[in-house]
């Protein structure tokens, strides 16, 4: 997978209307900003795209580019051969879906709603159980960069489906990966990432208050972080090798030298009056590592941590 | 600062005994693993180097490579016209330091030892009552990169010193930067940048670990994370600014919609069994941002659930 990731041939397939792709009908179920940007996206391709939301008035400008709008949800599925459904969670998704089993029956179904990899799983196996060709997608990226060739979209599940569809469906994103026959496993890949993302966010606004309560402002700071940023790319891979591997060597730094730093961070933030709980959580983890006997391998140990919650 | 930081010429100044840095004698007080690559720099760039340490048997291929070994750390503080120190910790270094109060007056000396603001500035005190041109610094790198024109450290404290002694300086690395004349300013760009640093990479780990949970190992994810990373490049800047000016203008995404994919990851990793101390915290940050009236604005609103912590 992450060599599809690096294709540069695939992009070329989300460039407005490439001819090598042939116009598939294709039905988008949910107009939300999501739903709009995957519509306009598939319209842009070339694809006639036909469009549903339960509410009226959204997705003008997408009949006035060319988009179908459809009376109802099931007049919708019946326009399309793939069936994209976007709404808010999997409870929006299946109150929509559940009716319309039958219609769907026979047709590619790709749900991009965000929700648990058990709730696409428990959605495979209804929409197994009527005869639906099911994949589930994890949209990584705004509604800006739906349709650029840098998109990445996560789709598992149906394989035979995705290949069918591959380059309609990298219309969506030039770096559509397929992850897995596991419908969950979209889900997983979102999750996993959005946990290192919305961590580090955490960490880098806190570095910020850290900073500034020193008086040193957030802009001072920021082209320093870049040396840091750099080392994260990095540090992704060698980390990835040894977690894999489960052993984790400490070279110069060691986890009971980084969890002293750790500490120092967080009793000055605490000296500050800064919130530390996510620095605490931090420190706890390390620390517990340490405790099981990681205190001389590297950082990569605290996973040890993580896989072995405090009572 | 930031431009120095930038600065290519600035970096030339790290190679090998450039003719234009006029050698100058230094002394290295502290010969771990960090003080011997110190030295070593030193002594690369050409600079009479003099070092002690306080047990015996460091830095013996210092020695081979031409530095004097001094006898005592009164003998090393006469031999140098600016003296390092490299510790474990202010105690350490001050232990080290005070006896030596007489021999360092009207000498340049440099802690790098790492330790808080608050040490930093007492350390500065303590000198000032000395007549001791002091500079707290802080090595941002590992030692193998100390010497490169790559190497950040930071430095405050006496800005005469530190502009005097700039070259010299910057044999121990090329990206070395002055932060400001309160001395405790070099250890608030450490913990601040490392408070990101160690956030992120528990954020990396734990994801792994979610990841695995499900049988994707972190050798399948890591590639795609590399866009995540990118991404990170890019805030970096945009949430200085925003944290700065004190405004969040929440965009497509906002930071009610993001607690709640938190509160997804959140969930999933305590199915999963998984330490969610680190995660919890994220959320407990941003779900008090958000009772605070900023759900509607940015993540960088987080800022506001750190400098309010909770009861």
């Amino acid at each position: 997978m992450p060599d599809e990731t690096n294709s540069t041939s695939s992009a070329d397939s989300t460039t407005a209307a490439d001819p090598t792709v042939a116009p598939t009908p294709v039905t988008v179920l949910g107009l939300g900003a999501m739903g709009q940007a995957i519509a306009g996206a598939f319209l842009k391709a070339g694809h006639p795209t036909t469009v549903w939301n339960r509410s009226a008035g959204k997705g003008e400008d997408l009949v006035a580019r060319g988009a179908t709008r459809a009376a109802t949800a099931a007049d919708a599925v019946r326009a399309g051969e793939l069936v994209v459904v976007c709404v808010v969670d999997y409870d929006a998704s299946q109150a929509i879906l559940e009716p319309l089993a039958a219609d769907l029956s026979g047709r590619v179904l790709v749900n991009v709603t965000s929700d648990s990899p058990e709730r696409a799983r428990a959605a495979a196996k209804w929409a197994a159980g009527h005869g639906i060709a099911y994949l589930d997608g994890a949209v990584m990226i705004p509604t800006v960069m739906v349709g650029t060739p840098e998109a990445l979209l996560f789709y598992s599940g149906d394989e035979a489906a995705y290949k069918k569809h591959e380059a309609l469906l990298k219309s969506l994103g030039g770096q559509s990966a397929y992850v897995g026959a596991d419908h969950g496993l979209a889900a997983v890949y979102d999750l996993s990432m959005l946990d290192f993302f919305w961590t580090s966010m955490a960490g880098l606004v806190h570095g910020y208050a850290l900073a500034a309560k020193d008086g040193v402002p957030a802009s001072a700071l920021a082209p320093f972080l870049q040396s840091h940023i750099s080392l994260l790319a990095v540090l992704v891979g060698e980390t990835a090798k040894d977690v894999d591997a489960g052993v984790y060597p400490g070279e110069e730094g060691n986890l009971a030298m980084e969890l002293e730093g750790v500490e120092h961070i967080l009793h000055a933030a605490e000296l500050r009056g800064l919130d530390v709980s996510v620095l605490r959580g931090v420190r706890d983890v390390a620390k517990r590592a340490v405790d099981l006997g990681h205190g001389a391998d590297s950082w990569t140990a605290t996973v040890e941590g993580v896989r072995n919650p405090g009572a």
